[in-house]
């Protein structure tokens, strides 16, 4: 880390990642490509599946079939009652996975309890596994092959370090959250040998003793922890780079909703200390969607390769 | 971690970690297992492909067959050609895969340089990989699912670790080195909510910076690096526990092979530092093929369920 790098004189807190602005562009390359596909005769396919009426699922599933549809893809949602059986879901799966058509099969989180996400998961064609999650995947992740799928979020937040230029060899990585979805494929991202990588990566959670002393070490602090603001500005290194993974919803009641979105890092506190940070909203979340998109694009790819 | 837990008044000198005796514990277990799994008329088999006359893998390939037939399991060796094509070899793994009576297939590392050994490693069943080097193992691994297998070096690592009650919970464990055969697979075993494991886990490999300053705060130091004596003392916790997984063979004009093996650990220093401690030979090494065995008495033991 060249620390410091962003500060410049006299202005004391961070420049700010425009997750945004960044996701637009991916987006804008991602146009592009599948234009290409096109042109050859192939239209990336996005199939998202949402079972039952989760109402932040249906603002997720909405979002992502808008974001595909915008690129140019065929994005399509297969809307399922809370009702429908495992063995319904797991039919339904087989299905796309046969599907040519299909490039990239979803199936949204959280499912009814009647439903073992981990059986469902397995059962998506890891060829159209974008987001990640089927074991061979993670599996291909942890190792450094790059033919799988990495998940969306921990490969967001690569790019997002590689596009603002954060030295990330050697630098001092510490993960606070331990989950599969972002926490632990994350360090798997940055420990590897590599291009925007090859960091000294700890992962730290909900066990780990004198969390500020793991904190105050990183050059590169990557929260997704999912408690509210719990990064505050004396756990943070000056001139590190700040990324915060969280997205929770807290009550205040001077908005309409009574509720705001925060991260699970203090902003206005650690903005003061870090050289460069991700807001919440803004930051982390539109990448998300831009590398869902980005993942159906390689698989579509892959079919002509193959 | 209790700090000096295994420090006696008036020794400084760490405790010794027996890996010897404690595989030979785990062995006369899997002899049991072995013995309950051959009255339900199943015979526990491992199949271990060489492929090539390297002298050490011989050495292995040897060692294996051995402990598997002391434990009453079916050990077989099957010996090739170093002209074996990949053709050859991955035919050779289908025929494995299809043979019911084997329950764990194991093909020796390195192979000649015209086999790819990722191609060959896919090819491996993975209810049948042993080594737990398929991809979809590795991938369970991270994520924590148990229906997998643990590759055998940091699974015997992490069952020293409780053999021998050192607190896992919120120690600070450091991993030296990110192979796929160890350092990773380390990293994810601790990192897992759970007994033995749920550490704050940190690796650092050839690119980190300042590496004393890491393995310093260690409570567990983990080193893989395949560098000889590279860990000394004073780049050590006082009371910290050091297991040490490196076997670097140096000159020895004393020796009647005018060679040696050391550690990655400078273990006459070290020794004086830490409260735990592996020796080299008779550390790591031996848990190794005791987890191997374990493994596919696991994989036996999953026919029958099944």
């Amino acid at each position: 880390m060249k620390r410091g790098r962003w500060i410049l004189p006299g202005d004391s807190a961070a420049r700010l990642i425009d997750g945004v602005g960044l996701a637009k562009l991916i987006r804008g390359e991602i146009a592009a490509d599948v234009a290409v596909l096109r042109g050859s005769g192939v239209t990336p396919g996005l199939t998202v599946v949402l079972v039952g009426d989760d109402a932040a699922s249906a603002v997720y599933v909405g979002a992502k079939e808008k974001a595909s549809r915008e690129a140019g893809m065929a994005g399509e949602t297969i809307r399922l009652p809370s009702a429908t059986t495992q063995a319904q879901l797991l039919a339904l799966v087989e299905q796309l996975n046969a599907d040519a058509s299909v490039h990239g099969i979803l199936v949204q989180m959280p499912l009814p309890s009647h439903i073992d996400p981990d059986t469902v998961i397995r059962h998506i064609d890891p060829a159209k596994d974008v987001d990640g999650f089927h074991p061979i995947n993670v599996g291909k992740l942890l190792i450094g092959h790059t033919d799988g799928f990495a998940p969306c979020t921990p490969s967001g937040v690569q790019r997002m370090l590689t596009h603002y230029g954060v030295e990330t060899r050697g630098a001092d990585c510490v993960v606070i959250g331990r989950s599969t979805i972002v926490g632990k494929p994350m360090a798997a991202l940055m420990v590897q040998a590599g291009a925007g990588a090859d960091a000294t990566v700890t992962i730290c959670h909900s066990r780990t003793r004198n969390l500020g002393d793991h904190t105050r070490r990183a050059d590169i602090l990557i929260v997704a922890a999912g408690r509210p603001r719990m990064v505050t500005a004396d756990m943070v290194k000056p001139g590190a780079v700040v990324i915060d993974v969280g997205m929770n919803r807290i009550p205040d009641a001077s908005t309409k909703s009574g509720t705001r979105l925060v991260g699970d890092v203090d902003f206005e506190g650690v903005r003061q200390v870090a050289s460069l940070i991700t807001p919440v909203p803004g930051g982390v979340g539109p990448m998300t969607i831009a590398m869902l998109l980005r993942n159906t694009v390689r698989s579509a790819q892959r079919t002509l390769v193959a």
